[in-house]
């Protein structure tokens, strides 16, 4: 059993912006050599998330209408108040989504059902510079 | 430290079917010989979820309630649009809850509070053929 | 590889206590000799949660306020019908949020960003004595 810590670093466009990151998963495994495992992809900082969704453009805009339900654009947030920050839906939106994603593999393989892409999630109100940690724990 | 993958597979019978697999985890864990470790307990697919509840009707029922408050059965969702789906709602409430658990034993027992039962959640539309991954680390 | 199982225990205030215990999981952390790895932090219980936050009052308040729009303190419950109790909306809030975290750590610190602390949220509607795990792989 061993332990490797990857990062993956891109730019996001802002608010809403998803980004698929199936691939760069895949590719910090097979630069390993280990068989079977868990990798553990997690978002640092506290206005992004990582989940799992079938990457389809009218599906991403469903998802992003849903988070908009539970944390509107239109409210008052406290946190605004406060700070003068605009990005407090940002903020409840990635705490309920939370930063981190587990995704077993197997013979070398993600486990991972057809249309179940990986994705980080940018639920900050303007372009960010992203750090996602890939730490692969396996044999 | 080992890795052992195993998996549960069942069929549900679609939108809102709840299946308690405490015992199939417990189960699972039980034929290792394992004493300390985490177990990742990920749904494959992008149409279901796993998390944990009190198993009881009332509540089961409650949680699906205010899954459809997030995510209605009677609005428009562009994933139905342009596939012909009607199972927009399904993926968007399985990226929210996401598809992993991770729960830790200790002494061969899984460290779990008495009312807290490990669930998936089938949220598509129809009567589904699910593999969960069990993936067991420990020592 | 080894696991290091430890536990926090503290008492609430109830509904809506936000504990910030990034610094409990940290000290778990430095107690041991372990440089890089993963740290799960679960919530034993089905009415409290794991997440992360920017852990400032406003932005407290507005978390709540998310968490109470998917699960009104005035609506019916099922639950709370047939047990008579109060704490279905507690129940359903800590199945949405779910109670674990895994958080990377690596040259011996946690990996979080500057405004992303780890939370326990107390959702039932009474104090409560809690119970977490910290659980810790890592070589």
């Amino acid at each position: 059993m061993v332990i490797i810590t990857k990062f993956l670093e891109f730019r996001t466009k802002g608010e809403n912006d998803i980004k698929n990151i199936t691939e760069d998963v895949r590719n910090a495994l097979n630069e390993t050599n280990l068989e079977n495992g868990i990798i553990l992809v997690f978002a640092v900082g506290a206005t992004g998330a990582i989940t799992t969704i079938e990457y389809e453009n009218g599906l991403l805009n469903d998802f992003i209408s849903a988070l908009t339900r539970i944390a509107p654009k239109d409210i008052a947030y406290e946190h605004g108040k406060r700070r003068n920050d605009d990005n407090g839906r940002s903020h409840v939106k990635s705490s309920l989504l939370k930063p981190d994603l587990n995704v077993p593999f197997k013979a070398k393989n993600l486990i991972l059902g057809t249309w179940q892409q990986i994705i980080f999630v940018e639920l900050d109100t303007r372009p960010r510079e992203r750090k996602i940690v890939v730490q692969i724990m396996g044999e």
